[in-house]
């Protein structure tokens, strides 16, 4: 039988308040070049440890064993979407990380600004990484010269550096496309192509992006170093059932990094814009709190700083979380949840696949006893290892939101 | 491949002795209130200390995350077969509650009286909690006059206050159907409608009881309180693999309630009457020994004072529980499992999600080296965290069962 039906015909509607909160890349490694202790462990957190008594603990499997993660499957899996069924394109990803908003059915593609030879080799991709300026420049004046390709709007949006993002807007549109990317120097840019040749919506965004091409590159063939750009990750906007239909909750999302708050909006969480810090958003929270019956609140910082490999800052990222959360706490949620959505060890000094510690605390979660919320408690806790797409599923049973299944 | 015909390929006929023990609703959680201890921990319980010395320990998800089991999927589950691809209508619990025994295509509904006004609607669901004994005159007055509708037999058996049991027996009969129950006072009486349309038997079924209902109304139509009747869970009993084709094991069931006996009979197993108490059934064990090969002993005190969130007398009825075991092990059976079919907590006055700890001994099962049977000690042995229909493979494994997978 279909689970997520079995779930939402079980689910009822409740007057409960839940509060996803997410680390971002929290879980860690202990080795021995870090005394073997990771940040949290390392961190004094007296906030996190008070709620620890009272809580449940567990490590959740993002995705699958081994897979690491990126933002996107982390968030939906914590979103309670199986992220190996709702893949959502890194075009999509990167444009909701430029704040950009996607409508159905949209196509959106990475791209970066390259070098080419006389004979259109790629001599180098990314264009001896241009400043953000120059990218800028680039894409003012592709935006200016390009409104559409065929029957679709082109929109386009500078990032960093060499990196920009081209969305196509309009009717029987679909992805993904192979790359326009030869992933090389040395290489012709490839044509993208349907990666599903039966798709008739997929021929024509593919037609579409090569005549993008057959437009774009005269405009900038005579500058330097920039006179070339690739697209990778070319995709629609996938249609994901909504939260608030699917869990019978009213969503929003408190982020700082328009990435997370995009990712909310995929699955119909409101943005609720503003706070900058999250002291700022812990404040939020509390103004919302009866607007919403669910909401997300997303912490950059300790990704940040593992992606940097710096021990010391994730260890104080952390600290400082923790500083804010009694503010959270004036307004006692009934079921909080605290995670991330992937490890990124400093070790590693990018995501992994490394389970994430996650702490469950409401009326009914019991308590694990467990003295402190980090990685080697959570292996002790009740919740055992998990798929991280059922921690929604928990946090609506704490919430006493499932009638009983069967007599 | 198909993970069931794998483990049949590979399953030995053996001479080992199984038994598992079930305290219904075992599982707790430690809350602030209670100190930070379950039940089972607070519990003095040498016998089964003494046990967890040389066992593991696990916990077992009962049905899914978050999912709250009634007894049906319980105990389906610790019998070895997925809850949720075989699902028991309430009607056939009720039926089983009841101890009426159900033959494979039974058609059973939960029924109860209620009062209707002159127009046939519903004024009071529960016909104001009439007495047990007059229910049991009204079913006698039913069953007297209503011998068969159609060419089905009708079987009638009162409960307790209002409550009923409606069997048809015939040949083409299938569930489920919609409620015969508007679900609340102020309607009238819906008709049951097939819930697959495309099924013939459950049309048939649907229109054999819209005929009870033609005939049975007017019998009870001048009594007071209770004019009418509700029908609810029509649901046939399902075709089950029979436990002891499907694990080579001969089967028995030691239980004190109906309801416990009659799901074991729906996978075939034999019901050992007599004993009602837990020393009486430990008692019978040691007679029947040697006459079976597995032995399913239910204990129902543990779940009925976790619905009462009485935490004393759950506490209690462990230690006697407990008392009683050195009785089970003059006979020192191959493979030993005590666990719940879900738990109980004393806190949530009801069945919860929580996956309930387990214990199973062998020679082979090896030592958690746990001093004590308990959930926080169940979060950290070496079972971990499983789904409740695998105990009977890892019950099987232990009796080395199993012949090796591949070379």
């Amino acid at each position: 039988m279909n689970i997520d039906k079995l779930y939402s015909d079980l689910t009822l509607k409740t007057a409960a308040k839940l509060v996803l909160i997410v680390l971002d890349g929290l879980g860690d490694i202990a080795t021995k070049e870090q005394g073997y202790v990771t940040p949290l462990e390392a961190a004094t957190t007296p906030n996190l440890d008070a709620l620890a008594k009272d809580a449940a603990q567990g490590r959740m499997t993002p995705v699958a064993p081994g897979i690491t993660p990126g933002s996107g499957p982390g968030h939906l899996a914590l979103f309670g979407y199986d992220p190996l069924e709702f893949q959502v394109g890194r075009g999509v990803i990167e444009a909701l990380g430029l704040g950009l908003e996607l409508k159905a059915g949209d196509v959106a593609a990475r791209a970066n600004f390259c070098t080419l030879d006389s004979k259109g080799i790629v001599t180098d991709r990314r264009a001896g990484r241009i400043e953000t300026e120059v990218c800028e420049e680039l894409c003012d004046l592709l935006s200016k010269k390009i409104k559409k390709v065929g029957d679709a709007q082109v929109i386009i949006k500078a990032g960093k550096g060499h990196r920009f993002v081209v969305i196509l807007r309009g009717s029987g549109l679909e992805g993904p496309l192979t790359d326009a990317d030869p992933h090389q120097d040395g290489a012709l840019i490839p044509i993208a192509q349907p990666i599903n040749e039966k798709s008739a919506k997929a021929k024509k965004t593919a037609k579409l992006i090569k005549e993008f091409y057959r437009l774009a590159l005269p405009i900038i063939a005579k500058k330097k170093p920039a006179n070339g750009f690739l697209m990778r990750g070319i995709a629609h906007k996938p249609t994901i059932p909504l939260f608030e239909e699917r869990y019978r909750l009213k969503p929003a999302c408190i982020a700082v990094y328009p990435m997370y708050k995009g990712l909310a909006q995929l699955v119909g969480m409101t943005r609720l814009e503003g706070p900058q810090t999250i002291a700022g958003q812990f404040e939020r929270y509390l103004a919302e709190h009866d607007n919403y019956d669910f909401l997300f609140i997303h912490y950059k910082y300790t990704d940040m700083h593992g992606e940097d490999g710096n021990f010391e800052a994730k260890k104080k990222a952390i600290e400082e979380f923790d500083a804010a959360l009694p503010i959270l706490l004036q307004k006692k949620p009934d079921v909080i949840a605290i995670t991330g959505d992937h490890s990124t060890p400093c070790a590693l000094k990018g995501h992994s696949w490394h389970p994430q510690p996650v702490l469950l605390m409401s009326a009914y979660s019991g308590s694990d006893k467990l003295e402190r919320f980090n990685e080697t408690n959570a292996n002790r806790g009740s919740l055992g290892l998990f798929e991280a797409k059922s921690l929604m599923r928990f946090m609506q049973a704490n919430a006493k939101m499932f009638d009983k299944f069967g007599a």
